[in-house]
Order: structure tokens, then sequence, then C-alpha cells
């Protein structure tokens, strides 16, 4: 069933919504592991990373439904199930259990930091094929860069 | 790592917070696949159920943070990524690919009814266990019937 | 045409619905006598209660509309239409015509005792039924309770 | 107990606030019944149907309120008692039980069809009575035909 | 210096703008009667009547402002100065100094009535002149009705 | 295909409609008119009258949305293509290209000048064919007037 | 009738409530020629003046409110009738009938000039009877010093 | 007269000016056949499609005036005057009269396909003449594809 | 631990402080007495005393949050915990159990009005040593003498 | 007195006032010391604690209001004067004088641990006796947990 | 100390905030030069331009914190203290004093025409360093553009 | 050009003024440092300081607004430009690159201690000049008394 027509042409097609769905899995991934440290977050900097783990989780819910609604508009079903999700997520994520409070900023700053080394790559990949959907992900990017200097400005250790 | 402490005795809190993890599995699950759902839809619906299955979506993940802030508060940290979820999530789904409205509704149908038998399940389990984590189920399952139900009475054909 | 299915087995259902039919025909009478009595208060408390039967009337109608649509949850319509709740209406109301203000507090104070009396059978009854009908039932309870009691307090007469 | 005075002479006030006791009825008896057709409707169209009964429902109340009062502030107490309803009111009204959806349309087409001839009627007679009262009756109809119209609207069948 | 233009003849001007700039100083001068009283009143009814007299009072600044811009619109230039509206207001008012809360529901009710005569001649006056006029005039005795009805509801003496 | 039945007898329809369709070709036309003007602007006064022409430009497009809804409610199709609101539109408009500030100030004072001469012809004729009608009409030539009177209250020249 | 004590010695009080009468006075002034000045305005700075103008009108209006409850907290009852004010206003004010642009924001000019100064001497009286009322005249001032900047500032002549 | 000077060289602001009146007056004839379509639907997804009309008619609002603006910041006057509309405008549009829900969404399908052609090319022109007005059009093009979709998707017809 | 340094000389804060701790007293004390009159008022005038103590109290936790933090601003440690509250306060407060509304507010005008003598008592003793505490105190008596003539006022009884 | 009635027989008002009686006390006792800790707290983490506090203060305000409202409805004045809660409360709480940050989150952990099992008890003794009375102290338990929860992972010292 | 690590190559890195940093120092300026003239405008456009005003230093603001924390984010510290700003700022700006309100309109527009050259370099010389940040001086470039019309528009001299 | 007459007498003027721009010179100045700090903190209180940075430039901003356009009201025109506050600002202020979290602590500690301090020698030098002014800056003072404390109180060192 081709439901829904595109209108781009099959290659062009093909290229950008194998980034947006790429895209799709990282900030998928971003939004269940940012809950898991919101959740299991444990130390004195508690309150203040709690809090800041939701505003990645937000963030990333919000772009999810962008970026799977843009490959929906240009002619692809999108793939957010449980096990698409689980099978294709690769970033650094926190451990089963209580979440030390560096340990959760740490693991946020590496994980920000691959999801946005992979979304650099299909700004290439999509110049040529789509600008409208480059322009999407250089809009991620601007924002998952400024989370991930937070985390990494909140990273730097405080006078022995 | 002990990092919280419990306000239950110890079986009491095995028993609730069992309950609350295998509700979290159920309301992760059910926020990824009302998602997938919205996102591939088609035909003359479109627009009505697209809306209402991003209240189902709504719902389950607010849902979702109570249920495992509840856990972490009775000092069991909750488990809520990619791959638990993957792994534990077992309600109907919508398989890949573009979705027909009627298929949605009925996926819908049958994933509330799956979780709200396991929910009254767990209603069950934790009222020797914990009255608050009791309530807590009582007050979810209240809001599923009633997404169900507004999928059952859609799900009733027109007239011939 | 049994449109809706239930989630309840069949007496669970039978036992929940009646309780909650009855309770929407005593919230949908106490909502059309309140405003009766807000519309037709005169005396010099008139501002006042003329307020404070609009709060009624609006928890009134709200109630109501939650209570019915449990009932299309369960799988079993309910009826709210003018002759039905005429013929199941057996509360205290104001009379035809202008209500002095301390009728108005007066038949206020009445109705809403009775009503709370009928609902904390109704609580009693769907204990076995359904756990979360009683709940809903007893949120219900705690609010004219509270309505009661302020209408109460504004009963006692001032010094002589 | 003539407890508020007019500011009409006594025949116009008679016309007046029979015409407003009238709408009053009709108005609360619309109320009634929409909520009547939110609650069972079911069918492929169920949410759509189900949200626009809520404004026809939202609308009546208002309108009831200030019809209401209108009668009130001319000096003749309003009856919107259950039972006087329930004897006043004879637009055409859903069934008892579960209503598909298409028979819902039918219906508020229907009832508020009848219910603008007679608004109509009451604006004729009012003209030289009261023309503030005929202002807000023509207020009223313009609301219920535009209501009117949308499920006219809505009640064209596809295509074959 | 004639500054802006009509669109009305020169008779139907006159009768409209004498129309409106008698409502005009009956209006200010409620608001500043009203607001006297909102200030002076003393007794056990203070509160309830204290923000009554509020509502009147921005409802006939509100008014006030719609009819002078409209005697501008139609090129009659509107006189609000404070000799103007203290020379031509000729409404019952509260005098100098604390007045009881009877004395103020009384002197409202008083005021409001013949703030009502006067503009329901205005509407017959207005009739051939300007449907536009009028039906502004017909709006502000609805609400001004409305708010002598209630005063006067609160004007009704308790049980002996 | 009659698709929307009518309220009114058929002759009363067709003038009522008529007045309805003249009214929002006016209004598309303003809308459009006055956001050429609030582009075009030059001169000392650009801020001022750019915000001021918005507030002319929402005031029609509310407008006529009510005007076009009301024709379809009362059973004909209203038309507002861009072709037939090209060829219908004959009110005064601003000429291509950059537009001083009083020039824009004076073709607003015309246009509206003779979109209320129009207006009032239909209040006229709509008086008998159809009340609701009629006051719709009122009330949009009351805000047109009103913005009439702020053009040419501001085109009054400045001292010598 | 001595309806409410003073929370201060009698010379206090009667320096304190003869300052807040005087601005009393001043205020609900400003608010009806400000108010004048809104309607009668014409000339090309139209709307901006029209708009500042409501600005003094609203400032002037809640601090009337201020000031006269506070007398009223003191034990002094505030006189805030129209024949009060007319009597008791020497403020310069517009002129009857329509006001030059320019010449309204003159007059705006001088009227708070005048207002500041009499206010400046009230500051002083009230030094030693009561620093509330003090601090409240205080707060009166600096604003009506604003506003009056901003008419002076608009008042300075364009360029030749 | 040049009145307002462009911040880009000759042929770059050409190039650019002529991309936004184009697609100035392929937004404003969206809006206006969008309006033309949710006044004039008929069918059982009236309600639906009536109100995502509104959506587009929104978005086209909103567009269009940010272009007509970026067009006058460049130094050119934009033109969107009833007979420049009518004669450019070239997307598929309804037919007169009452408009079938599934012919409503089949034209705003190719309408909004057409528009987005005619942008994509846009996009290309102005790489090289103006990033700004590119970008700019990369927005639109995003929010018209999302359109899009959502009208394709609705398309897709219902199982036999 | 002297944690928090001051930028005040050591008298002049010892002066400030003391009269700022004892401000806390007295309106922590005025918050819990005000709530108990909230919560144990009966008469006639319950709904309309009930509310005016709820403005009573939500002003005076406001200005206690207010005192408490200058203190701490200023380098002593505030003291707002149960048992030195109860040990310090000693303005008229309401008896255990029902309080009549004539009683409650009575007790409210002496509370107050003590209140406002120990405040400015407090005002004077601040004037030399600090002027911005000083003015916090003015800002507080300004409002409790409001809250006192609106009681007073309440106060007066009605005709005989 | 006996103002007001209850809808309890004695011995269940007896166990569910005696329930409130002592959770009132609990909740205004930790409303003060939280804003003891709020305003006296010193540390590094002086704005997260600061910020956090104030929540627990809000929630125990919002709870008391309940608790002491329920009890009245009920027919059983509540008593939260100072020397009520004084006498009455005996919760861990911090000591006068500066708080320490670390010392601010044990006092809160072991202040809400305390409180929670205090409330738990009175789950159990209301059970029989209302469960209007039991449902609501389960709802106060439910949030003083999470904010125990909160505090307890703050409290988690950092890595060595 | 290197605090915040880059997501940029070490070239890119410098040319980015090379950019950034000049952007930074030109939208401070602008925010303060813009409130000067704000400040010192007079003139009979003094309202009109005094807003306008702040709508540039509104946005010059908000930009101003995106483009420092985008250097932020890429790994260099911006410097946004007063000295850098009053050096490196070299955009036109008013004069001390009083400033006449044509002169503040044409310094307005010299100086965003400078600024806007000044990022039409930087797109340029980013477009290979970082697509990201040459997106946000874009973004800049459009609003600084449509400030700099606004003024020009603003500036077109009146008829003689 | 003498353009804004003072309200006040020459040498008055001179004080305030004098007192008011030096005020304003130090506000700007701490709103730059404050960004500046905000920009480039880091370390474990990053989150925690950035926000509380951003309250002290928003307090800032807004009262140097409030300082710079009393100068103006009293006849004297600010200076704000970059160069002014460059040359006349003294305050402490963080280096440029990174700065630690606790190095910005202490270093807006001392800015506002010394803000504060010049701030105190001006509300004694303006008491004679104008009240007026005074209770302006005794304003600001109470808030940057309330600013310096929390950073005070969060610099006080974590246990050892």
């Amino acid at each position: 069933m081709t439901a829904v027509r595109s209108t781009l042409p099959d290659e062009a097609r093909r290229v950008s919504c194998e980034a947006l769905q790429d895209t799709l899995v990282d900030l998928l991934g971003l939004s269940l592991i940012g809950k898991q440290a919101h959740w299991n977050i444990v130390g004195p900097r508690f309150r203040s990373i709690h809090l800041q783990l939701d505003e990645v989780v937000s963030a990333a819910r919000n772009f999810a439904d962008t970026v799977a609604e843009r490959s929906a508009a240009l002619g692809v079903p999108p793939d957010g199930r449980p096990e698409t999700v689980a099978k294709a997520f690769t970033l650094p994520a926190p451990k089963e259990g209580w979440v030390r409070d560096s340990d959760a900023v740490q693991v946020m700053v590496e994980s920000l930091q691959d999801a946005i080394g992979r979304l650099r790559e299909r700004i290439d990949a999509t110049e040529k094929a789509d600008l409208v959907t480059q322009d999407l992900l250089i809009g991620i990017t601007a924002e998952l860069e400024k989370q991930r200097w937070m985390f990494d400005a909140e990273n730097v250790p405080g006078e022995g």
C-alpha cells in the first residue's frame, strides 16, 4: 500500500528518509534514557539535574514528532516501535538502577556528543537530496549542541 | 548501592514495585505505539484519529512518569530503557508501515483492553501491599478505560 | 445493538452501572435545581448565595459528565434525558417562583444531605463490583460534603 | 411574594416572559439531549460528533442562563426545574441507549430546526413588547442556525 | 472646526448624538456614584455589595467609552468633562459620607431604574434615526436591567 | 446539489444571501487592500498606521467568516474565490507600489465610507427578510464606522 | 454616624485625609478629561495620542481607587460625587468639541504639571502626619511625572 | 518614488523579490480558496475537514504577511491586491457552490502539491541571490508539505 | 556560624532585625488565626467572610516571606518555628471551636488594629536604622490598614 | 454550639476527625519548618534546596486547608491555632539560626519520613470509619512520599 | 582551563566563534544604543518611535543570548563585558543628550544597515565552517532587515 | 536643546539626576557582567547559578529602564551608551573566559555588595533633593540586597 505520495524524486526521498529514520531512533532513544536518568538519579545535585534531564526529554520528544511527520510527508512511513528503537539505538546510556549525579551528567554529555556527530553526517548527506530536511536537521543539531554544552559545563569538577 | 530508603516493609515494597515496573513498561510501550499509529495512519478518518491518538500518548507519558517516580519513592529504581521496554512489552501493536484508520482504531481497542486487564490484576495484588500504589493504579485504569471506550465506540461500523 | 464491550464481568457491570445511573440522575437534578435557585433567589444574601449556587451547578455538571462517560466505558448506555431525570429525581428542591435566601440555603443543605446518603450506599455497593467506580463515587462524595458544609455553616442563624 | 419589580408594563412583561420561559425550556432540553447524544453516540464519526455535541451543550447552557436571568430581571421568576423541563420540552430527541452517529446528526438537525422555528415566532411576538428581549432571541437564533447548518452539512451523504 | 464627517444625514445624526450624549452623562455619573458607594458603604453586607458595585462601575465605564466613540464616529464630539457631568446628571445618588449597605442597595435600584427608563425612551427615539445606535442602546439596557434586578433581589428583606 | 436546507422562505433567503454575498466581497476586498496598505505604507506615521491597518484587516477577516457561514447556514453557498472578489470588489483601494501615509489614511476613509453606505442599504433591505441577518449587518456597520472615524480623525491636518 | 474608626490620632488623620481628598478630586478629574481628550482628539497623531491618553486614564482611575480607600481606612469618608469633582477640580482641561492633537498634548503637559506641583505639597504636608499616606502620594507622583515627561517629549516640535 | 532602500545588489534583489511576489500570490490565493472550501464543504467528514482547512488558511495568512514584508524589506513593494491575486493565481481550486468533503480533500492535495513544486523552484532560484529569502521559502515549504501529507493521508479510501 | 554578612552596621542591623523578627511573628500568627477563622466560621455571612479571611491569610503569608528574607539579607537568621510563633504571638485571636461570623469580624478588627499599632512603632524605630526596612514596614501597614477597614466597615450593624 | 451537622455516625466521625486533626497539625508544622529552612539555609546547594523547600510548603499548606475543611464538613471544628500547633507538633525540625544545606536535606527526610509513618497509621484507622477521609489521607501520603524521595535522593553523598 | 569541549574541528570552530563574537558585540551595542534612543527621544513622534525602539532592544538582547550561548556550546567563551563592547562596537549611534525623533530614526536605519552588511559577510564566512552557526546568523539577519525596513519606511518624509 | 522641562528646582534636579546617572551605569554594568557570568560559568553548580544570574540580569535591566526614564522625567537626558558604561563602571566583574561556579558566586557577592554601598550613599544624598527619586533607590536597594544574600548564602562552603 503506497498511501502517501512524495514531493521528492525517488533517490532524494530515499536519502532524506533514511536520515530521518535514523534521527527518529536517536531521539526516541534519548527521550527514554533521559527519563531513565531523570527517575534514577541520586546525589547532591539531584534536583538540578533531574529538572535539566526533563528539558532534554521534552526537546527530544518534540523533535521526534517533527522528524517522523516529515518522513511521512515525504512518503515513507517512519518506524518508532519499541523493538525498532531497541534494536537500532546505539548511543551511550545509563545502566540499570540508581545513577550517581556525576555519572548522569557524564553519560548525557557522551550520548549527546555521539548524537550530534551522527546528525552532522546527515546534514551533509541531505544537502543535495532535500534542503527542507537538511534545515530541520540543522535546527535539531543547534538544540542538542546547546544541551550538550550545559551538561559539559556542569561536568567541570569543582575546586579541590 | 541502596540509594533511597523505603517507607514500606520489604515484601510490600517488592509487590508494589513489581506492579509499578510492569505498568511502566505497558505505559511506555503504549506511548510509543500510540505515536507510531499517530504518524502512519491513513484513511478518511485520518485527522480525527490522529488527534485522538495523541491524547492516549499524552496520558501514557504522564502516567509513566508518575508510576516510575512512585517506584523510586518506594526505594526501587524503575527501568524504562529501550531494551527493557522492547523485551517486556507484549500488548497488541500496529505493524510497520502505513496503518489504515480502521486498523488503528482496532489495535488501540485491543491494546488498551489488554492493558486494562493487566492493571486490574495489579489493583488486586497491591490491595494488601500498599493502598497508595493501588490508588494510583485505579486512577490509571479509569483513564485507560475511558480511552478504550472512545476507540470502541468509534469502532462500531457505520450503516450499510 | 451492543455497541461497546465491557471490561467488567456481567454482575459487576450491572451493579456499577446501576450506581452510576442513579448518581447521574441525582447530579443532573442537582444541576437543574441549583440553577433554579440561582435564578430565583431573593433577599439580603442574594449575591453571595447566587454565586455559591453556581459552584454547586458547575461541580454537578462536571461530575455528571464523568459518571455518564464511565457508564458508557463499562458498556452500559447512560440515560440523562429530561423525562428520565424528571421521573427518577427525588431530592428536595426549591418550589416554583421566587426563593427567599434562607430557604435556598436550607433546601440545598437538605438536598445535598440526601444525595450524600445515597452516594455512601453506592460506595458500599460498588466495593466488590468495581474499585474504579467506587473511587469515582468517593471523589464526588468528598466534594458534595464540602458543599453541604458550606451551606450548613451559612445556615447557622445570626445573633438575635 | 412579588419580589422583583418590572421595568416593563404588564402586558409587555407577560409576552416577553412567556417567550423567555418557552425558550428556557427548549434550551435546557437541548442541553440535556445534547449530552445524551454526546455520551451514547457510536460509529466511525464518534469523536468528531462527540466534540461537536459538546459545543451545542455549552451554547445551550449559556443561553439558558441569560434567558432565565432576563426573565427574572423583568420581574417574572423563570422555571427550569426537572419536572417543568420534562413536561414542556417537545423537540425531537435521541432514544434511550446507544445512538448511531448518523442518527445523532439527524436528530440534532431536526431538533435545532424545530427550536429555530419556535424562536422565530417569539422574535415576532416580542417585537412590540420588548426590543431588548427580542435582541436576545435574535442572538440565540443566529447561533442555533449556525449549529444546525454544521450538522446539516455533516448530514450530506458521502459518495456512493 | 468640523473635523469628522458623518455617515448619517443631519437630522438622524442630531437625534442619535443627542441620545448618545445623554446616555454618556448617565453612564459617567453612574460610574462616579457607583465608586462613591463602593468606597463609603458600611454594614454587614459590606464585602458583597462593595464587590457588586465595582461590576456596575466597570460596565458603566466600558459603555461610556463605546457611547462616546460612537458619537465621535457619527461626527459629533461627545462631552464628558466634569462640569458637564455634574450639571446634566440627574439620577438618584448616595449622599456624602458613610452609606449603610441597605441604603446603597436602595439607591442603586432607583438610579438604575431611572437610567433604564431614560434609555428606553432613547431606544424609541433612535429607531428611525439610526439602527446601529439603537442596537447599542439596547445592549446597554440589557446589562443595566440585569444589574438593577440583582440589586432589587438583594433588596428583598430577610425573614422577620 | 442542494446540500443545506434553509430555515427561511425562498424570497427571504434570496434577499438575505444576496446582501451577505455582497458584504462578503466587500470584507474580503477590505482585508486584502488593508494588508496591501499595511505592507507598502511609507512616511513619518508608518508605524502608527501600519498597526491600525492590521486592526481593520483583522476585523474584516472575522466578519467575512461570520457573513459567509451565515449564508451557508441559510442554505446558499457563499463565494469568496479570488476571481469573484476581484470582479465584484469596487471600493476605493491603494494603487500598486509604495503608499504615502497620508494617502493610505485617505483611501481607508473613502473605502470604509463606501462600504458603510452599502451596508446601510443592506440593513434596510434585510429588515423584512431576516432580522437575524440584519442584526449581523448592524454589528459590522458599527465596527466599520468606528474604524472610519479613527482614520478620518487621523486625517485632519496638523497646524500650519 | 462614625462608622469606621481611625488608626491615626485626630490631627494626623485630618491632615492625611485632606491631602487624600484633594488628590482624589485631581485624579477623578484627570480621568474624565483624559477620556474627553481621548474621544475628541483629531490630527495626524490621532492614534498615538489616543492610546497614550488611555494610559493616563487607567493610571488615574487606579490611583483614585487606592486614594479613596486609604481615606476610608483612616476613618474619613472620601467624596467623589460628580458635583464634588466639578466644584473642586481646577487643573487645565481641554475645551468642548474636537481637540487638535498638539493641543491635547499641550493641555496634558500643563494639567499633569499642576497636579504634580500639588502632590509635592501634600508629600511635605503628610510627612509628619502619616508616612503610609506619604508613601502612597510619592508613588502617584512618580507615575504622573513619567506621564508628564512623555507628553512633554512628544511636545517638542519637529524640524522646521 | 524609491521609498525603501535595499540591502541587496540589484540582480539579487530582482530574483529574490520575484520569488517572493509569486509566493505571495500563491499564499493569498490558498488562504482564499481554503476559506472557500471551509465554508462550502458538505459530507460526513464536514467538521473534521472544516477545522483542518482553517489551519491551512491560518498558515497561509501568516506566511503571506512574512513574505510580503520581506519583499518590502528588500526594497520592492509587494502586490497583494484583489485583481493581482485573481490574475496571477493558478493553483487548483474548488468550484463555486457546495463542495463534497472528498472533493475538498482532493483539491487541497493538488493545490498544495503544485504550490510546493513552485516553491522548490524558487528555493533553487534564490540560493545564490539571498540565503535569507531562501531560508524563509524553505520554512514555508516544510509547513505546506506537512499540510499536503495530512490531506493526502485523509484521501486514502476506507475499506471496501 | 556567621553565614551571611550584613550590609548594615551592627546597631542598625540589630534594630532592623528585631523589628523584622517581631513583624514575622505577628504575620505568621495572623496567617494561622486567619485560617482558623476561615475554617470555623458559621452564620449568615459565612461565604463572604470565609473568602475575605483567605485574602488576609494570603497577604500575611506573602509579607511574612518578604520580612523573613529581608532579615536573612541583613545577616540575622529569622525564626518562624511553631514554638517561637506560639510563644511570641500576642494578638487577639479566635477561640477554639465554631466562630460566629460577627465574632470573626470583630476579632479580625482587633487583631489587625493591634498589629498596625505595633507596626507603626517599628516604622518609627527603623527610621534611623534602615530606610529600606522602614519602607517595607510602611507597605505592610498600608495593606493591613486596608484589611482592617474592610472588616470594620463590615462590623457596622445593620438597621434595627 | 453544634453548628454543623455530620454526615457520619458518631464513632466514625470521632475516628475520622481525630485523624484529620492530627494530620492538620503535622501539615501546618511542616509548612512552618519548611519555610524556616527555606529562609535560613546556607551552603553550595542554597538555591536548589531553597526552591525545593517552597514546594513542600506549598503542598503542606494546600493539604492543610483540605484536611481542616474536611473536618468541618464532618461536623468537628479543626484547630490550627499557633499554640495548638506548637504543643502538638512533634516531627523533627531545623534548629534556630542558619542551617547548612546538607542538614536541611537531612531534617526534611526525617520529618517527612515520620509524617508518612503517622499518615499510614491513620489510613488504617479510617478504613472502617470513612472511606472518603481515607482517600484524602492516601493522596497526601502519595505526595509526601514523593517529596521524601526527592530529598533522600539528594541526600546521597557525591563521589569521594 | 579548557572547560567545554567542541563538536567542531579547530579551524571551523575558530571561524564560527569569531563570527559569533563579532555578532555578539554588535547586538549588545545595538541593545544599549536602542535603549539610549528610547530614553532620550523627543519630538512629535516620541511615543511611536519610543515603542519601536524597545522592539529592537528586545530582539537584540534575545539574539545576543543565543549567539553567546552558541559560542560557549562550540567551546569558545564569549566576551560581553562592558569594556569589550565599548572597544569593539563601531556601528553608528545616537550622541549624548536629547535626540530628535527624525534623528533617532535616521541613526537606527544606518546602524541596522551596517550591522546587516557585517552579518552578511559572516554568513558567507561560516558557510563552510558550520551550517548551524550560519543558520543562526541568517535568522538574525532576517529580523534586523525587517527592523531596518520599518525605520526606513518611517524615514520617508511627509508631503511638503 | 532643553527638550524636557523639570518638575524640580535646579539644585534638587542636579543632585537627583547625578544619583540616577550613577545608578544607571551600575545597573547596566551589572546586567552585562551578569550575562557574562551566565554564559561562561562552569562547574558542578552550573545550572543553578546560570539560572540565578539571569534573575539578576532581569532585575538590573528593569531597574535601569526605570532609573533612566526617571532622569528624563526630571529633565536630564540619561547616558547609557557603551563607552559611557565602560568608562564609568567600577564594580568587581568576572574576568575573560570560563568562570568557575564558585568564582561566579564570589564575584556577584562582591559586585552587589559594592553596588549596595553606593546606592545607600545616594539614598542619603537624595533625601532632601527628591523623595520620589529616593523611594526608587530604596526599592532597588531592597532587591539587590536580596540578590546579594542569596549569592552569599550559596557561598558558604559545604561540609569538609
